[in-house]
């Protein structure tokens, strides 16, 4: 084990919630090396930070303990979960927040988290990422097994997302997955397959040529790059692409040129 | 003492005044271990970054110094203080921010810092959280006690709070205190008084029960839960009651039904 | 070397660019001391970014390395460069970030980063501070020295910036060259040379004297101090400055009255 937790969550840093976590955290591990990877995640919205940990996770050491926190079902029904993948560790809600992990490590293993022994004795209902998250992180941090923390966990709950389309023939038609701070959509056609001379079109506008950077072409004007996570992005250099074409969902066509 | 050092301050993160405090500190103890607890506080919102600090404070280990920055008298006549109350200590400005942390330990005991051993030499008057706090907390952080920094002080500057209201008879009374980020309502009526079935109003709106968590009615729909801290909020949920019902001070009623 | 990277960079914290920066370097330095210095610079800013840079690093003990990240340029022909500057090291895009480091140490030594044993190996075009300046940042925490990460760079970018002015004669004019978060408006007025009796100028208002703190002015209020960067600062009492008179460039004079 690293002693190392990569944090992310909705909790912003308005409140005292992100805060108290990371208490919570070093009550158990005083030697817990805490990390902030995003901690202004979008409210409530599960598969975009399903998507920052996809594109985060493998960047830390092994046996980093990924603790992600957007839970709108907090209290209900769903499950708490920690989540061996390979030799990465996850805890947070089964609500499909790790949907990608369970795809990049299909022999995953999923436990719920309900041994009392790793969790707050006062468990409430609204906030178990103070209650039972934090806690079960900063064991897991200490070397403790996601088995020891309760039962497996056969089926997580899995959010359905858009498949990876390559550019094998002379077309290939994906969508915008997510829209970056920046206005920059990362689309689900991979990047690899790619070459000159393309044309590209997204919401009745068309970009020639996929580029090397944001900044290729004059300020303004939209840009596709092969982007760093190995998906097709469109930019506007130094602009917004989500606002010039829209967000999740926009439909994004490249096509072969001869 | 455990070097660590817990952070609160309305300073942001888009300037340089929240690194350079961490910069200060390491410079004083290159081993403290630095917590961002709360950096995006509301601007001048003493009242806030109280109720922020009483939520936090108990879940870190003991001897973890709270340094505490919001601070729109910074250079005026009030007093920059260290604070210890139980295992706890505190560092910021004696303008109410440690109300709370007062009142549940009276028997505290707190310091002008004055003594320039332990800030910086050119102190100026308008960033004590670079010359004055940020040293002092790494001094507490190494070993140095409250009481070497300066004289006592018997009465630091109190907040007027709302009083806990508790439902003894038949109804209670109380007050929104504080809306969080996603728009909960904390307000001051204790969780533990009650009971199903109530009744609950808030500004001519009226919920059924205290229920277990945020979902447990309909998305957009009003719920009232056993909060976190302790008292019972007010939620919309995957929605703002902030929005729907008004801030702190929107006045709560809780009724006993029979 | 002292382990200590300190972090400034536009990539906020609703996204995945930070934290995954951070988990490169710890892949390589799993004993980086990690501090975010300010993570929501503004974005594409670098005139704002070199300014927080420069009132950040001198605060930071001696070999921290600032690795500093706004970089619209990103993949364009702009170098990535590490520098050393008396005591301490930088890591960054050559677009101007650290022009008030070399004006501070005119004698800086400045490298193109360019050898590959000192970056991750699949190097993008997007997202250099993944791919190139954390691997570099993570090496010189180790104790790697610039001049192994490639060829000198003699003449760095630098961003024409306003020089100080000091109040000698009558009257000095200057501008506002930062507005912070709170509004308040950093000038390049010397400090240091106001004493009152003097009357200063913004935006056609009129302003009496300098003061001690942003508060020695009833709320609401215009106020002139003299900052904690040690220049000329225009203030609102619990207001913004920036919204009343405008930012950057607006015209700022100093008179002296007899």
């Amino acid at each position: 084990m690293s002693g190392l937790i990569a944090i992310y969550s909705d909790f912003g840093s308005r409140d005292y919630f992100a805060g108290v976590m990371k208490g919570v955290i070093l009550s158990t591990n005083p030697d817990a090396h805490l990390v902030d990877s995003a901690r202004e995640l979008d409210s409530f919205d599960v598969r975009r930070a399903a998507f920052v940990i996809k594109n985060s996770y493998l960047f830390f050491p092994p046996q980093t303990v990924h603790l992600a926190v957007v839970d709108p079902g907090v209290g209900s029904g769903r499950r708490p979960i920690a989540v061996q993948a390979g030799e990465n560790l996850f805890v947070g809600p089964d609500n499909g927040i790790f949907t990608y992990v369970f795809k990049d490590f299909p022999s995953f293993s999923a436990y719920e988290i309900e041994n009392p022994a790793y969790t707050l004795k006062a468990t409430g209902s609204t906030f178990h990422g103070r209650d039972i998250f934090a806690p079960a992180a900063a064991h897991l941090s200490l070397g403790v097994k996601p088995a020891e923390l309760g039962r497996a966990v056969e089926k997580p709950v899995m959010l359905e997302v858009s498949e990876t389309v390559i550019l094998s023939a002379e077309t290939a038609e994906g969508v915008a997955v997510y829209a970056d701070a920046f206005g920059n959509l990362i689309s689900n056609i991979a990047a690899d397959g790619i070459e000159n001379p393309v044309k590209i079109e997204i919401a009745g506008a068309f970009i020639d040529g996929v580029s090397d950077s944001y900044s290729s072409r004059a300020r303004g004007a939209a840009v596709a790059v092969r982007g760093s996570s190995g998906f097709l992005e469109i930019a506007v250099n130094r602009g917004s692409a989500l606002e010039r074409f829209g967000g999740e969902g926009t439909k994004i066509i490249v096509r072969k040129r001869t």
